[in-house]
């Protein structure tokens, strides 16, 4: 069955980003500091990293079949170039489409009316494989609609002290997991938890 | 040398409590979800946890000499009657030492010069063992301070959306941490990190 994941590296004290977009240098460590060379789908991006972390993102990669993302996420990036790292079709929720995207022929879909409908439009297109969902702010509307089957939580060792907070605010809490599995690494925990229903 | 030590169970979106000073049922779950009893200096308390949970709170009633704790704590545990789990002289950072304190012989002393006056009374009388500081609002003062120099956080999956935030805002961060060092129990993963200076 497809599941719906969403996965975020968070500082030990729950941020996703520090106090004005700051603090991804210590979020994002763990993505250079190993030997170990993890291409992704964009040749211009790999990873650097433990053997650890090397197989869970590997495992990352394969997993997804496609992405939810916000258009907060969307614009911060300029969309990947039009090349998301993981290679796969991206759905993109927002309120109305972008007039002036110069990349028309990548596998970006813009939709309109609402998360809901771009996780099903995104299932259809996953196949066996997962769909992810990101950033924070989806995740959690994701949640609160009872759409998130796992979280994937990068544990980093680090206190931001405030921020964007994992998820932020739920509208239904709280909210049990099982789990996690564990994967220890140097510089991030990778932790997996399944959402309780 | 002696250390400087908070402990406490953290909801995996990093809040110690939830609103209203909710969700202990479920932070606390784990103290209560295994078969290996393990008794505490208070013969009214004992926890019943799994094997390496047991482990893990032998190790600190063992590891404590001495805590620091803030008025707030005392009085919402109404001074743990006099009788903290843990057996170990207890020094409460106060601005005025209560009067009608029905446990005068209690290892109870209430400081009211400040948090580091009262860790450094704690390490004096810790001798080869550690100090602890708790609850939250005490470990931020000595993170702050510069006083802090390990954080044990037992990550409970669950999430509360909101509540009290495990060390709220600090003075000076971002606070690198290294480790963890991890034990896997169920309900609970222990986790335990240094802080660097």
């Amino acid at each position: 069955m497809t599941k719906v994941i969403s996965s975020a590296s968070m500082s030990l004290d729950g941020f996703i980003a520090g106090p004005s977009e700051s603090g991804f240098e210590y979020l994002f460590a763990w993505h250079r500091n190993g030997d170990v060379n993890v291409p992704s789908a964009d040749p211009r991006w790999s990873f650097q990293v433990t053997e650890t972390s090397a197989d869970h993102i590997r495992e990352q990669l394969a997993t997804f079949g496609a992405l939810v993302v916000g258009r907060r996420l969307f614009d911060v990036t300029r969309g990947w170039g039009g090349n998301h790292p993981c290679g796969v079709p991206i759905f993109v929720v927002t309120h109305r489409a972008p007039v002036d995207w110069p990349h028309p022929d990548a596998p970006f879909t813009f939709v309109t009316d609402g998360l809901e409908s771009a996780v099903r439009q995104a299932k259809a297109v996953a196949g066996e494989r997962h769909v992810g969902v990101a950033a924070g702010d989806m995740a959690r509307q994701a949640l609160d609609a009872g759409l998130l089957d796992e979280l994937q939580i990068d544990l980093v060792p680090v206190l931001l002290g405030s921020g964007t907070r994992l998820l932020g605010d739920l509208a239904h809490a709280p909210v049990t997991l099982s789990g996690p599995t564990v994967a220890e690494s140097i510089g991030v925990t990778h932790l997996r938890y399944q959402v309780n229903r």
